[in-house]
């Protein structure tokens, strides 16, 4: 547990949540058009606000380079007209998924005139934590809308200039919406972004997106569902009976395509079957991508130069790092997913239909692939659209969240003036026929 | 928040969990009829234990009744062989539900050779804590085995000896089936219990059947998922058009066909064109069936003898005390549900379609009724079969949670070699084809 005390929400943050949350109970109201027609509009005030947005955003990238921010951060937060540009079409393109709202998940006859079902509907407000990453807001907020609900958002401090741009724009083609421009709202201080984890009536999920520690603080101190994930620590199994060439090509995909994202492996398990054949090629591929490999004392025996303590078995590097291990059989590889993983995403490279169907029955991670690199766990791979972020809960929504996450279910009945008392009593009898959808 | 420490598990409360855990993955993998067979394997071990279980919930009413246990408790702790019949009947039911499991959500080809579907798979462990209900331990472990999940459970001390006899039962009957009898664990102490909210990772949900101070300390000290619902404040609306003698007879049957449920109303409101005659037969309808009412000034007005204060308002009597209110509009019953309301269940009485359907949009309950009891909020009721509990969460599972609400999906994909490089640098593009169920 940290000791950074969650202050009590101000006059002003309360006033503001409840707008949001106000405009929000109208936005999930509204109908499929209507949403999209705020898309639109948010998508062309963009437009016409770009060139103020890439200046906000020049100015917090002098004060940032000043302040010697990390290149890899620098590249996050830069927003030239090219990037602008492409979120832009990302709003577009959300406006044109499918609505997730009002679709009937179940419809049943009760009794005669009595009748169930259930739809879905928007979550509420949702409360997103980010960091300095000014293209996150205009995709997040979008999916918020797109999906009717209001959303509090709190970016990374460096860019505040360039997220007020982009807030006042998105704002601006609300206007001429059906949607209120109320039902966005942007945080500025960091008092105002802890204090949001207390806002629980007013924000129905918090998503942070930013480092495994800001995650567990927020788990810690809210009683908020929060979306998301603390770890990514995927893992490929190479079996005995593998294709290697294959196997190899998804290895280096799976760790080097883009070794910083959470869908990147960080363990690569070997049957010592194909250990001897499969390390002699990978050894040497590994290292001309760059990758340092850390193995136990049989990989070692096989090549592999460094060796891998306990600690590294549940580390995630998110660099060109890789541990590597030999296991006996598939169990044993099981076993050492189920111990060290995160339940995020995981692969078997193999050939043998039988024993990729065991692990994919027997892995329980939010994605397990057969003969693929891990790199596929993302919602605009998954056709999803967008993604709000990956979740490694249990409980839905799991894996790559896109609209379909950001609704819930609301149950319908209409009667005819049914009381509970005439079932009870025996006088009347439940029929439950489900109806056509 | 309150003072009570939550201790760190004990090395024995460990070993328990990943022996519960070990056996939930294997059940995992279960085929349908196995859960089927285990389920009647249980109920028949349970007739065989009845005695003995009968004998130990004597002893266990004898010591209750010399400590000067409420009668409504002494009650609920009862478990004689008629009610046992019953709760086996219950289990024989939910073998007979479908199977949750193995459903396929999506299926989608995402390139050629690369398809992507998820399916429906257990959450893993369950932890229960409930009070001296001994029949909810049978009913929960039997929602549990059936949805594939194993189950640590924490009853009331008061029903320890009928606790400790029904999980040999059930643990007998799974013996001689494919399902291991570690897959359900009985926690008797309190420290254990407590213990369990810091269970992540070996315990995936936790819920919890008692008070809204119970629910709410829990919710306060873990990180693991809570599904519950802290507060039942529900609402009937009574409108300007309406059938009021069917108006009537949904408020009398919403307060008083079991007061002490959490589906209960707790507020009337009643529209200021109806009030006069509606209020005119509901007070003496109320005062005949025991119940108080509490009014506000116009409410008083009118007839309603005593005041409700402003506390009244968000109040769960759970019991024959109703709030009354008279409103001027449709908007200022919904302004109140927000303001006051805990989501679960409300009810308008109306004979004017487009005023109802209005309030069905509006209200953001978990259920929302048109002409009918609130008393119909129950997972029986709707056809689910049996219920674990009813949740006012926004996420789902919400309202009453069935077999459904237990559990989660997985994604799997399965290609032949795919590599995310490949569609990142433009060599293949995504196809995104949905594929037959």
């Amino acid at each position: 547990m940290t000791t950074v005390a969650v202050p009590e929400p101000s006059a002003d943050l309360l006033r503001l949540a409840t707008g949001v949350r106000q405009a929000s109970t109208l936005l999930g109201q509204t109908e499929d058009h209507q949403r999209q027609d705020a898309l639109a509009s948010m998508a062309n005030a963009l437009e016409r606000h770009a060139d103020r947005i890439v200046a906000a955003n020049r100015e917090d990238l002098e004060q940032a380079s000043a302040e010697g921010l990390a290149p890899a951060l620098m590249a996050r937060l830069k927003l030239d007209s090219g990037k602008l540009t492409g979120a832009i079409e990302g709003v577009r393109q959300v406006a044109g998924l499918p609505d997730p709202l009002g679709v009937r998940q179940l419809h049943r006859e009760l009794d005669d005139g009595l009748v169930l079902e259930r739809v879905s509907v928007p979550l509420g407000v949702l409360g997103v934590i980010f960091e300095a990453r000014p293209d996150a807001v205009i995709q997040i907020a979008s999916l918020a809308i797109r999906s009717g609900n209001g959303a509090i958002l709190k970016g990374g401090s460096e860019a505040n200039r360039t997220n007020r741009a982009v807030i006042e724009a998105l704002k601006d083609g609300l206007v001429t919406s059906a949607v209120s421009e109320d039902a966005l709202a942007l945080l500025t201080t960091r008092q105002e972004s802890l204090a949001l984890l207390r806002l629980d009536g007013l924000v129905d999920l918090i998503i942070p997106r930013g480092s495994n520690e800001l995650v567990r603080f927020i788990q810690d101190n809210t009683r908020i569902p929060v979306l998301g994930h603390a770890d990514g620590v995927c893992h490929l199994y190479v079996d005995a009976q593998v294709d290697m060439t294959q196997a190899l090509r998804i290895a280096i995909d799976s760790k080097t395509q883009y070794p910083a994202a959470c869908n990147a492996i960080e363990t690569l398990l070997v049957h010592q079957d194909s250990a001897p054949a499969f390390l002699a090629e990978a050894i040497p591929a590994f290292r001309a991508a760059g990758v340092r490999l850390l193995g136990d004392a049989r990989s070692q025996a096989l090549g592999v130069e460094d060796a891998a303590s306990e600690d590294d078995w549940g580390r995630e590097y998110l660099d060109l790092i890789l541990a590597v291990k030999v296991v006996s059989d598939l169990e044993e590889a099981l076993e050492h997913i189920r111990r060290y993983g995160s339940r995020h995403t995981e692969a078997i490279a193999s050939t043998d239909t039988a024993t990729a169907e065991r692990f994919l029955r027997a892995v329980d991670s939010a994605g397990v692939y057969h003969n693929c690199s891990t790199r596929f766990a993302d919602g605009f791979r998954y056709g999803f659209g967008a993604e709000v972020g990956i979740s490694t809960q249990t409980l839905p929504p799991r894996g790559p969240v896109g609209l379909e996450g950001l609704v819930t279910y609301r149950y319908r009945l209409r009667g005819d003036g049914h009381i509970a008392a005439d079932f009870a009593e025996g006088r009347r009898c439940f029929s439950h026929r489900d109806l056509a959808a």
